[in-house]
């Protein structure tokens, strides 16, 4: 299924690289470990880097950076959600076509707040399971009064786009015999040896064990 | 150093998480790969993720970001620049609790178009070597043309905070006793393989074989 273009979702430049494919964006939402939320205050512009948790066709994002964009909007914000997933650096013979190989995906949209329980609730197990897939089976679910002590917001993934660039570097035909190497440097998120808390005597789950985020 | 913190760069919550250290600032903008660019047109928010590169007090953009940046607005524009590194995955026992370890940059200020050829050039060669330290020494340097074609923003790191959280879940008192592991999951960008491009026979640079961005 594809998303509509919009004026802001249309990708310009490189317009191949663009994909409004709803499964590809859903995909990139689900990978990429956090997000970078962009709103304007009085036409000024802040980006806060957060976690994002995708239920169906809605995103959600909660804690502080709900509470930093709704401190002076009740109503809800104009925001532009952003997650970018780095999978190479493109070394090209030319400076000029240096570049990288990346997934990212931008949603447009109006955030709210959810104010009923059981969205809100299903939207906190949703970032806990964003972050760590199996976790919420473990750990002590929200009281009541943490729940009243979230801000979560929901923001509908409709207008909303993917970008993706990928394979190796395009150097001019002229620079294709100059003696310098090029190609792909691979990139990944990678995880390490889980350090458990002092006093834990629980053993380290499999969930974190073999935790993967692809 | 520090730099002064404004209203928009003060850390407003958990401040002990705040800093205004130059060099701290300076260390995360320099090891972070990309960052994400925020601003605002006709009051909407975007956020698109590029490449940045620091020389001293100043951060450059180029491209596409800075095209896009500047299709309306000749004489500059308010930005706000976050570069973000996660270094782990805080498991709490309880949900409520659940963190990222993290290391973050926030710049503020007004980016503008540098026109002067020599400071462009710098900028230019400073965003190679952000991307690989080195590089700059075999890939082939820009033209004239291609110069022509690349433009470049310049923002001033003054208005700028960094926020940091490191160590092991907090847990509430009552909490400390359940049976459920918690502790953190360390996070990295690791770099694979490099891929030569067909036809490269140079052999795989020091820079690339052993690439690091620490």
């Amino acid at each position: 299924m594809q998303l509509t273009p919009t004026d802001r979702t249309r990708v310009r430049r490189l317009p191949d690289r663009g994909s409004f494919d709803r499964a590809t964006v859903h995909a990139i939402l689900d990978e990429a470990l956090n997000c970078h939320v962009g709103f304007a205050i009085d036409g000024r512009p802040w980006v806060t880097p957060t976690i994002h948790a995708r239920r169906g066709d809605d995103l959600y994002l909660h804690g502080a950076v709900a509470n930093h964009m709704l401190r002076s909007i009740d109503d809800g914000i104009e925001a532009c959600v952003t997650a970018t997933i780095v999978d190479g650096l493109v070394l090209a013979r030319s400076a000029f076509h240096h570049s990288t190989n990346y997934r990212s995906v931008m949603v447009f949209g109006h955030a709210t707040k959810v104010d009923d329980g059981e969205e809100k609730r299903a939207a906190l197990h949703a970032l806990v399971e964003h972050v760590v897939r199996g976790r919420s089976d473990d750990a002590r679910p929200p009281t009541e009064s943490e729940m009243r002590k979230t801000l979560v917001l929901r923001l509908p993934i409709i207008e909303a786009s993917a970008k993706i660039r990928t394979g190796g570097p395009v150097d001019d035909d002229e620079d294709l015999a100059l003696p310098i190497w090029a190609g792909v440097l691979p990139s990944a998120v990678t995880f390490g040896t889980p350090v458990p808390e002092p006093g834990v005597d629980a053993p380290v789950p499999a969930y974190v064990q073999h935790y993967s985020r692809a």
